[in-house]
Protein backbone atom coordinates (compact mmCIF):
# COMPACT_ATOMS: atom_id res chain seq x y z
CA UNK A 1 0.00 0.00 0.00
CA UNK A 2 2.95 2.48 0.67
CA UNK A 3 4.84 3.91 -2.21
CA UNK A 4 7.96 2.04 -2.91
CA UNK A 5 10.98 3.64 -4.32
CA UNK A 6 12.23 1.83 -7.44
CA UNK A 7 15.86 2.40 -8.97
CA UNK A 8 16.05 0.25 -12.38
CA UNK A 9 14.72 -2.85 -12.95
CA UNK A 10 18.13 -4.32 -12.26
CA UNK A 11 19.19 -2.87 -8.79
CA UNK A 12 15.53 -3.68 -8.02
CA UNK A 13 15.52 -7.37 -8.86
CA UNK A 14 18.84 -8.34 -7.32
CA UNK A 15 18.10 -6.60 -3.88
CA UNK A 16 14.38 -8.08 -3.79
CA UNK A 17 13.39 -10.08 -6.52
CA UNK A 18 9.59 -10.42 -6.33
CA UNK A 19 9.12 -7.23 -5.05
CA UNK A 20 10.93 -5.75 -7.60
CA UNK A 21 9.16 -7.78 -10.36
CA UNK A 22 5.41 -6.11 -9.08
CA UNK A 23 6.66 -3.10 -8.57
CA UNK A 24 7.91 -2.53 -12.00
CA UNK A 25 4.81 -4.40 -13.34
CA UNK A 26 2.31 -3.11 -11.37
CA UNK A 27 3.72 0.86 -12.55
CA UNK A 28 3.60 0.03 -16.06
CA UNK A 29 0.44 -1.44 -15.75
CA UNK A 30 -0.97 1.57 -14.50
CA UNK A 31 0.90 4.14 -16.59
CA UNK A 32 -0.49 1.95 -19.73
CA UNK A 33 -4.05 2.10 -18.42
CA UNK A 34 -3.73 6.25 -18.13
CA UNK A 35 -4.51 8.38 -20.70
CA UNK A 36 -3.62 11.55 -18.70
CA UNK A 37 -0.73 12.44 -16.34
CA UNK A 38 -0.53 15.03 -14.04
CA UNK A 39 2.44 17.32 -14.28
CA UNK A 40 4.05 19.05 -11.68
CA UNK A 41 6.78 21.88 -11.71
CA UNK A 42 8.02 24.52 -9.50
CA UNK A 43 9.04 28.06 -10.04
CA UNK A 44 11.66 29.79 -8.71
CA UNK A 45 9.76 31.17 -5.34
CA UNK A 46 8.65 27.51 -4.85
CA UNK A 47 5.33 27.69 -6.30
CA UNK A 48 4.30 24.50 -7.75
CA UNK A 49 2.18 24.09 -10.96
CA UNK A 50 0.35 21.32 -11.52
CA UNK A 51 -0.84 20.24 -15.47
CA UNK A 52 -2.30 17.31 -17.16
CA UNK A 53 -1.20 16.44 -20.46
CA UNK A 54 -0.92 13.07 -22.11
CA UNK A 55 2.37 10.64 -22.17
CA UNK A 56 3.73 7.18 -23.08
CA UNK A 57 5.09 4.85 -21.34
CA UNK A 58 8.01 3.18 -23.32
CA UNK A 59 9.88 0.78 -21.78
CA UNK A 60 11.36 2.40 -18.66
CA UNK A 61 10.59 5.93 -20.10
CA UNK A 62 7.73 8.37 -20.09
CA UNK A 63 7.27 10.32 -23.51
CA UNK A 64 5.81 13.71 -22.79
CA UNK A 65 5.48 16.16 -25.53
CA UNK A 66 4.03 19.88 -25.93
CA UNK A 67 4.37 23.30 -27.45
CA UNK A 68 7.91 24.63 -27.98
CA UNK A 69 6.77 27.69 -26.75
CA UNK A 70 5.08 26.55 -23.39
CA UNK A 71 7.02 27.55 -20.15
CA UNK A 72 6.58 24.36 -18.70
CA UNK A 73 7.84 22.52 -21.26
CA UNK A 74 10.90 25.14 -21.48
CA UNK A 75 11.61 25.04 -18.00
CA UNK A 76 11.37 20.94 -18.60
CA UNK A 77 14.02 21.37 -21.07
CA UNK A 78 16.02 22.49 -18.81
CA UNK A 79 16.36 19.16 -16.57
CA UNK A 80 14.46 20.89 -13.75
CA UNK A 81 12.91 18.49 -11.14
CA UNK A 82 9.48 17.11 -12.29
CA UNK A 83 6.99 15.17 -10.70
CA UNK A 84 4.64 13.54 -13.03
CA UNK A 85 1.59 10.99 -11.59
CA UNK A 86 -1.00 9.13 -12.66
CA UNK A 87 -4.27 8.20 -11.51
CA UNK A 88 -6.82 5.48 -11.77
CA UNK A 89 -9.90 6.16 -9.72
CA UNK A 90 -11.63 2.85 -9.64
CA UNK A 91 -14.44 3.24 -6.63
CA UNK A 92 -15.65 5.10 -4.01
CA UNK A 93 -15.46 3.37 -0.51
CA UNK A 94 -18.91 3.74 1.99
CA UNK A 95 -17.56 2.74 4.96
CA UNK A 96 -20.15 2.75 8.43
CA UNK A 97 -18.14 5.19 9.90
CA UNK A 98 -17.34 8.84 8.40
CA UNK A 99 -13.11 8.71 9.01
CA UNK A 100 -12.44 4.70 6.92
CA UNK A 101 -14.69 6.37 3.64
CA UNK A 102 -12.37 6.36 0.57
CA UNK A 103 -11.08 5.95 -2.35
CA UNK A 104 -10.41 2.72 -4.40
CA UNK A 105 -7.52 3.96 -6.60
CA UNK A 106 -4.28 3.17 -8.49
CA UNK A 107 -1.72 5.88 -8.71
CA UNK A 108 1.84 5.84 -10.09
CA UNK A 109 4.14 8.86 -9.00
CA UNK A 110 7.36 9.67 -10.54
CA UNK A 111 10.46 11.78 -9.64
CA UNK A 112 13.07 13.31 -11.93
CA UNK A 113 14.53 15.06 -14.64
CA UNK A 114 13.11 15.31 -18.16
CA UNK A 115 15.58 15.51 -21.48
CA UNK A 116 14.46 17.28 -24.19
CA UNK A 117 15.10 14.56 -27.54
CA UNK A 118 15.99 17.19 -30.48
CA UNK A 119 17.40 14.97 -33.24
CA UNK A 120 14.57 15.48 -35.55
CA UNK A 121 14.22 11.84 -36.65
CA UNK A 122 14.46 10.58 -33.06
CA UNK A 123 11.87 13.52 -32.28
CA UNK A 124 9.30 12.29 -34.82
CA UNK A 125 10.00 8.72 -34.04
CA UNK A 126 9.05 9.59 -30.80
CA UNK A 127 5.95 11.77 -31.49
CA UNK A 128 4.38 9.08 -33.39
CA UNK A 129 5.03 6.50 -30.59
CA UNK A 130 2.75 9.18 -28.36
CA UNK A 131 -0.06 8.93 -31.00
CA UNK A 132 -0.25 5.10 -31.66
CA UNK A 133 0.59 4.67 -28.05
CA UNK A 134 -3.11 6.55 -27.63
CA UNK A 135 -5.11 4.82 -30.37
CA UNK A 136 -2.42 1.65 -31.77
CA UNK A 137 -2.51 2.02 -35.77
CA UNK A 138 -3.34 5.96 -35.85
CA UNK A 139 0.07 7.28 -37.06
CA UNK A 140 -0.67 4.80 -40.62
CA UNK A 141 -4.07 7.06 -41.17
CA UNK A 142 -3.05 10.66 -40.34
CA UNK A 143 -0.25 12.90 -42.01
CA UNK A 144 2.89 13.13 -40.31
CA UNK A 145 4.07 16.60 -39.23
CA UNK A 146 5.89 18.96 -41.41
CA UNK A 147 9.46 20.25 -40.47
CA UNK A 148 7.59 23.65 -39.05
CA UNK A 149 5.03 21.21 -37.19
CA UNK A 150 8.19 19.44 -35.50
CA UNK A 151 9.82 22.60 -34.73
CA UNK A 152 7.15 23.60 -33.04
CA UNK A 153 6.48 20.53 -30.86
CA UNK A 154 9.05 19.75 -27.63
CA UNK A 155 9.32 15.78 -26.93
CA UNK A 156 10.72 15.10 -23.57
CA UNK A 157 11.47 11.72 -22.12
CA UNK A 158 10.93 11.53 -18.16
CA UNK A 159 13.33 8.19 -16.87
CA UNK A 160 11.04 6.02 -14.68
CA UNK A 161 14.02 5.22 -12.33
CA UNK A 162 12.17 6.99 -9.31
CA UNK A 163 8.76 6.03 -8.87
CA UNK A 164 6.12 4.44 -6.73
CA UNK A 165 3.40 2.82 -7.36
CA UNK A 166 0.08 3.25 -4.76
CA UNK A 167 -2.97 1.03 -4.73
CA UNK A 168 -6.11 0.75 -2.28
CA UNK A 169 -8.77 -1.68 -3.26
CA UNK A 170 -11.37 -4.00 -1.72
CA UNK A 171 -14.53 -3.23 0.61
CA UNK A 172 -14.32 -1.06 3.30
CA UNK A 173 -12.02 -1.35 6.30
CA UNK A 174 -14.41 -1.29 9.20
CA UNK A 175 -13.64 -3.38 12.10
CA UNK A 176 -14.64 -4.24 15.69
CA UNK A 177 -18.26 -2.75 17.21
CA UNK A 178 -18.41 -0.30 13.72
CA UNK A 179 -19.49 -3.44 12.09
CA UNK A 180 -22.74 -3.89 14.25
CA UNK A 181 -24.19 -0.74 12.91
CA UNK A 182 -26.77 -0.32 11.15
CA UNK A 183 -24.88 2.00 8.10
CA UNK A 184 -24.85 0.06 4.47
CA UNK A 185 -21.07 -0.02 3.40
CA UNK A 186 -19.49 -1.13 -0.01
CA UNK A 187 -18.17 0.44 -3.12
CA UNK A 188 -19.28 2.08 -6.07
CA UNK A 189 -17.11 1.04 -8.55
CA UNK A 190 -16.27 3.92 -11.39
CA UNK A 191 -14.91 3.54 -14.70
CA UNK A 192 -13.78 5.13 -17.66
CA UNK A 193 -16.39 4.66 -20.54
CA UNK A 194 -15.73 4.73 -24.45
CA UNK A 195 -18.89 6.26 -26.03
CA UNK A 196 -19.24 5.52 -29.98
CA UNK A 197 -17.09 7.72 -31.67
CA UNK A 198 -18.61 11.32 -33.40
CA UNK A 199 -17.31 12.08 -36.44
CA UNK A 200 -16.03 15.11 -37.67
CA UNK A 201 -19.08 17.19 -39.19
CA UNK A 202 -16.97 17.96 -42.32
CA UNK A 203 -16.17 13.96 -43.18
CA UNK A 204 -18.98 12.21 -45.94
CA UNK A 205 -21.70 11.18 -44.29
CA UNK A 206 -21.46 7.72 -45.20
CA UNK A 207 -18.11 7.84 -44.55
CA UNK A 208 -17.80 4.19 -42.50
CA UNK A 209 -15.69 4.19 -38.50
CA UNK A 210 -12.18 2.40 -39.78
CA UNK A 211 -11.25 -0.89 -37.51
CA UNK A 212 -8.76 0.95 -35.32
CA UNK A 213 -11.28 3.44 -33.87
CA UNK A 214 -14.18 1.03 -34.08
CA UNK A 215 -12.30 -1.48 -31.49
CA UNK A 216 -10.17 0.92 -29.37
CA UNK A 217 -10.64 -0.02 -25.69
CA UNK A 218 -13.93 -1.97 -26.81
CA UNK A 219 -11.75 -5.07 -25.05
CA UNK A 220 -10.56 -2.96 -21.67
CA UNK A 221 -11.81 -5.14 -18.95
CA UNK A 222 -12.01 -2.85 -16.19
CA UNK B 1 -9.12 28.70 -24.08
CA UNK B 2 -6.67 30.15 -22.22
CA UNK B 3 -5.96 29.92 -18.46
CA UNK B 4 -7.14 33.44 -16.76
CA UNK B 5 -6.86 34.92 -13.52
CA UNK B 6 -9.38 34.54 -11.29
CA UNK B 7 -9.16 36.79 -8.14
CA UNK B 8 -11.98 37.50 -6.19
CA UNK B 9 -15.46 37.57 -7.56
CA UNK B 10 -15.92 40.81 -6.93
CA UNK B 11 -13.12 42.32 -8.32
CA UNK B 12 -13.55 40.69 -11.69
CA UNK B 13 -17.31 41.30 -11.66
CA UNK B 14 -15.73 44.63 -11.45
CA UNK B 15 -13.66 44.56 -14.28
CA UNK B 16 -15.19 42.38 -16.87
CA UNK B 17 -18.56 41.39 -15.92
CA UNK B 18 -19.37 39.02 -18.21
CA UNK B 19 -16.42 37.49 -18.55
CA UNK B 20 -16.33 37.25 -14.57
CA UNK B 21 -19.25 35.49 -14.09
CA UNK B 22 -18.55 32.99 -17.01
CA UNK B 23 -15.11 32.33 -15.23
CA UNK B 24 -16.25 31.97 -12.06
CA UNK B 25 -19.48 29.43 -13.03
CA UNK B 26 -17.00 27.41 -15.45
CA UNK B 27 -14.52 26.81 -12.33
CA UNK B 28 -16.63 25.80 -10.46
CA UNK B 29 -18.75 23.61 -12.52
CA UNK B 30 -15.89 21.64 -13.22
CA UNK B 31 -14.44 21.68 -9.70
CA UNK B 32 -17.94 20.04 -8.72
CA UNK B 33 -18.17 17.79 -11.36
CA UNK B 34 -14.36 16.29 -10.43
CA UNK B 35 -14.01 13.62 -7.60
CA UNK B 36 -10.16 13.97 -7.50
CA UNK B 37 -7.79 16.71 -7.32
CA UNK B 38 -4.25 16.60 -7.96
CA UNK B 39 -2.13 18.97 -5.32
CA UNK B 40 1.47 19.80 -5.92
CA UNK B 41 3.64 20.79 -3.59
CA UNK B 42 7.46 21.51 -3.87
CA UNK B 43 9.95 20.84 -1.12
CA UNK B 44 12.86 22.62 -0.08
CA UNK B 45 15.18 21.36 -2.60
CA UNK B 46 12.03 22.34 -5.69
CA UNK B 47 11.46 19.23 -6.12
CA UNK B 48 7.86 18.98 -6.63
CA UNK B 49 5.17 16.24 -5.54
CA UNK B 50 2.09 15.63 -7.03
CA UNK B 51 -0.50 13.47 -5.23
CA UNK B 52 -3.95 12.64 -5.81
CA UNK B 53 -6.47 13.57 -3.21
CA UNK B 54 -10.49 13.99 -2.56
CA UNK B 55 -11.51 17.92 -2.03
CA UNK B 56 -14.74 19.63 -1.82
CA UNK B 57 -15.74 22.84 -3.11
CA UNK B 58 -17.49 25.16 -0.44
CA UNK B 59 -18.77 28.83 -2.03
CA UNK B 60 -14.98 30.41 -2.80
CA UNK B 61 -12.89 27.85 -0.75
CA UNK B 62 -12.17 24.42 -1.65
CA UNK B 63 -11.77 21.66 1.29
CA UNK B 64 -9.15 18.81 1.50
CA UNK B 65 -8.44 16.81 3.72
CA UNK B 66 -5.50 14.18 5.15
CA UNK B 67 -3.97 12.05 7.83
CA UNK B 68 -2.25 14.84 10.32
CA UNK B 69 0.51 12.56 10.14
CA UNK B 70 1.19 13.08 6.35
CA UNK B 71 4.27 15.24 5.27
CA UNK B 72 2.14 16.85 2.41
CA UNK B 73 -0.66 17.86 4.56
CA UNK B 74 1.80 19.13 7.33
CA UNK B 75 3.99 21.31 4.58
CA UNK B 76 0.19 22.46 3.64
CA UNK B 77 -0.64 23.50 6.93
CA UNK B 78 2.64 25.83 7.44
CA UNK B 79 1.24 27.67 4.50
CA UNK B 80 3.39 26.70 1.24
CA UNK B 81 2.51 27.82 -1.94
CA UNK B 82 0.46 24.64 -3.19
CA UNK B 83 -1.38 23.88 -6.23
CA UNK B 84 -4.58 22.27 -6.70
CA UNK B 85 -5.71 21.22 -10.33
CA UNK B 86 -8.98 19.38 -11.16
CA UNK B 87 -8.90 17.59 -15.26
CA UNK B 88 -12.26 15.97 -16.78
CA UNK B 89 -11.30 13.97 -19.34
CA UNK B 90 -13.46 14.36 -22.12
CA UNK B 91 -12.46 12.52 -25.14
CA UNK B 92 -9.74 11.50 -27.90
CA UNK B 93 -9.80 14.28 -30.60
CA UNK B 94 -8.65 12.24 -33.49
CA UNK B 95 -7.29 14.56 -36.55
CA UNK B 96 -5.89 13.91 -39.97
CA UNK B 97 -2.72 15.21 -38.89
CA UNK B 98 -0.29 13.96 -36.54
CA UNK B 99 -0.35 17.53 -34.91
CA UNK B 100 -3.99 18.10 -34.75
CA UNK B 101 -4.48 15.58 -31.89
CA UNK B 102 -5.65 16.32 -29.06
CA UNK B 103 -8.28 15.57 -26.18
CA UNK B 104 -11.10 17.30 -25.13
CA UNK B 105 -11.19 18.12 -21.14
CA UNK B 106 -12.25 20.47 -18.96
CA UNK B 107 -9.42 21.58 -15.93
CA UNK B 108 -9.07 23.92 -13.45
CA UNK B 109 -5.57 25.00 -11.89
CA UNK B 110 -5.94 26.87 -8.47
CA UNK B 111 -3.13 28.00 -6.91
CA UNK B 112 -2.41 29.42 -3.39
CA UNK B 113 -1.98 28.85 0.27
CA UNK B 114 -3.95 26.50 2.70
CA UNK B 115 -4.81 26.96 6.09
CA UNK B 116 -5.63 24.32 8.76
CA UNK B 117 -8.89 24.62 10.47
CA UNK B 118 -8.10 23.85 14.00
CA UNK B 119 -11.15 24.35 15.89
CA UNK B 120 -12.54 20.95 16.54
CA UNK B 121 -16.54 22.03 15.80
CA UNK B 122 -15.55 23.94 12.26
CA UNK B 123 -13.39 20.54 11.03
CA UNK B 124 -16.12 18.10 12.40
CA UNK B 125 -18.38 20.11 10.10
CA UNK B 126 -15.77 20.20 7.13
CA UNK B 127 -15.09 16.99 7.32
CA UNK B 128 -18.99 16.18 7.21
CA UNK B 129 -18.88 18.63 3.85
CA UNK B 130 -16.53 16.54 2.45
CA UNK B 131 -18.25 13.48 2.68
CA UNK B 132 -21.75 15.00 2.16
CA UNK B 133 -20.47 16.49 -1.37
CA UNK B 134 -19.29 13.25 -2.60
CA UNK B 135 -22.35 11.43 -1.66
CA UNK B 136 -25.14 13.38 -0.61
CA UNK B 137 -26.77 12.16 2.36
CA UNK B 138 -24.21 10.29 3.47
CA UNK B 139 -22.81 11.36 6.92
CA UNK B 140 -26.36 10.77 8.28
CA UNK B 141 -26.35 7.24 7.88
CA UNK B 142 -22.47 6.41 9.42
CA UNK B 143 -20.50 7.10 13.03
CA UNK B 144 -19.35 10.50 13.25
CA UNK B 145 -15.36 10.60 13.79
CA UNK B 146 -14.38 9.91 17.29
CA UNK B 147 -12.21 12.69 18.96
CA UNK B 148 -9.39 10.68 18.32
CA UNK B 149 -10.20 10.38 14.76
CA UNK B 150 -10.53 13.87 14.71
CA UNK B 151 -7.32 14.40 15.94
CA UNK B 152 -5.70 11.83 13.16
CA UNK B 153 -6.91 14.12 10.75
CA UNK B 154 -6.00 17.81 8.91
CA UNK B 155 -8.71 19.90 7.19
CA UNK B 156 -7.18 22.41 5.06
CA UNK B 157 -9.01 25.08 3.30
CA UNK B 158 -7.45 26.75 0.06
CA UNK B 159 -9.55 30.13 -1.07
CA UNK B 160 -9.78 29.72 -4.91
CA UNK B 161 -9.23 33.59 -5.40
CA UNK B 162 -6.06 32.75 -8.16
CA UNK B 163 -7.72 30.02 -10.68
CA UNK B 164 -8.09 29.38 -13.90
CA UNK B 165 -10.25 27.27 -16.33
CA UNK B 166 -9.17 25.53 -19.56
CA UNK B 167 -11.50 23.91 -21.52
CA UNK B 168 -10.88 22.01 -25.08
CA UNK B 169 -14.25 21.17 -26.54
CA UNK B 170 -15.73 20.13 -30.22
CA UNK B 171 -14.13 18.59 -33.33
CA UNK B 172 -10.57 18.11 -34.34
CA UNK B 173 -8.73 21.43 -35.69
CA UNK B 174 -7.95 20.53 -39.21
CA UNK B 175 -7.82 23.11 -41.72
CA UNK B 176 -7.24 23.31 -45.63
CA UNK B 177 -5.74 21.07 -47.69
CA UNK B 178 -5.58 18.54 -44.73
CA UNK B 179 -9.27 18.84 -45.28
CA UNK B 180 -9.55 16.91 -48.48
CA UNK B 181 -6.88 13.91 -46.89
CA UNK B 182 -8.21 10.37 -46.44
CA UNK B 183 -8.42 9.91 -42.47
CA UNK B 184 -11.01 9.70 -40.40
CA UNK B 185 -11.46 12.55 -38.00
CA UNK B 186 -13.87 12.90 -35.06
CA UNK B 187 -13.84 13.07 -31.59
CA UNK B 188 -13.79 8.89 -29.00
CA UNK B 189 -16.22 10.32 -25.96
CA UNK B 190 -15.10 9.50 -22.62
CA UNK B 191 -16.84 9.50 -19.71
CA UNK B 192 -16.72 8.24 -16.02
CA UNK B 193 -19.79 5.25 -15.60
CA UNK B 194 -20.95 4.40 -12.13
CA UNK B 195 -21.19 0.69 -11.94
CA UNK B 196 -23.83 -0.71 -9.60
CA UNK B 197 -23.27 -0.39 -5.83
CA UNK B 198 -20.87 -3.62 -4.72
CA UNK B 199 -22.20 -4.35 -0.80
CA UNK B 200 -19.82 -4.94 1.55
CA UNK B 201 -18.98 -9.09 2.06
CA UNK B 202 -19.84 -8.55 5.40
CA UNK B 203 -23.24 -6.92 5.34
CA UNK B 204 -26.20 -9.29 5.70
CA UNK B 205 -26.83 -10.83 2.40
CA UNK B 206 -30.31 -9.41 1.85
CA UNK B 207 -29.54 -6.06 3.25
CA UNK B 208 -31.26 -3.32 0.47
CA UNK B 209 -29.28 -0.81 -1.07
CA UNK B 210 -30.10 2.34 0.52
CA UNK B 211 -31.41 5.15 -1.96
CA UNK B 212 -28.42 7.91 -1.44
CA UNK B 213 -26.18 5.45 -2.72
CA UNK B 214 -28.97 3.73 -6.02
CA UNK B 215 -29.25 7.26 -6.93
CA UNK B 216 -25.82 8.60 -6.60
CA UNK B 217 -24.61 10.13 -9.64
CA UNK B 218 -27.53 8.16 -11.81
CA UNK B 219 -28.67 11.27 -13.29
CA UNK B 220 -25.46 12.92 -14.00
CA UNK B 221 -25.70 13.80 -17.88
CA UNK B 222 -22.07 13.18 -19.08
Amino acid sequence: MSHQPLRTARTRLRRFPQRGIFDRQAINSILDEGLVCHLGLADATGQPFVLPTTYARVEDELYIHGSAASRTIRAMSTGQPVCATVTLVDGIVLARTAFNHSFNYRSVVILGSATAITDPVEKARGLTVLIDRLVPGRSNEVRPPTSQELKATSLLVLPIDEASAKIRSGPPGDTGDDLLTDAWAGVVPLQTSVLPPVPDPRLAPDRPIPAHIRSWRQETPN
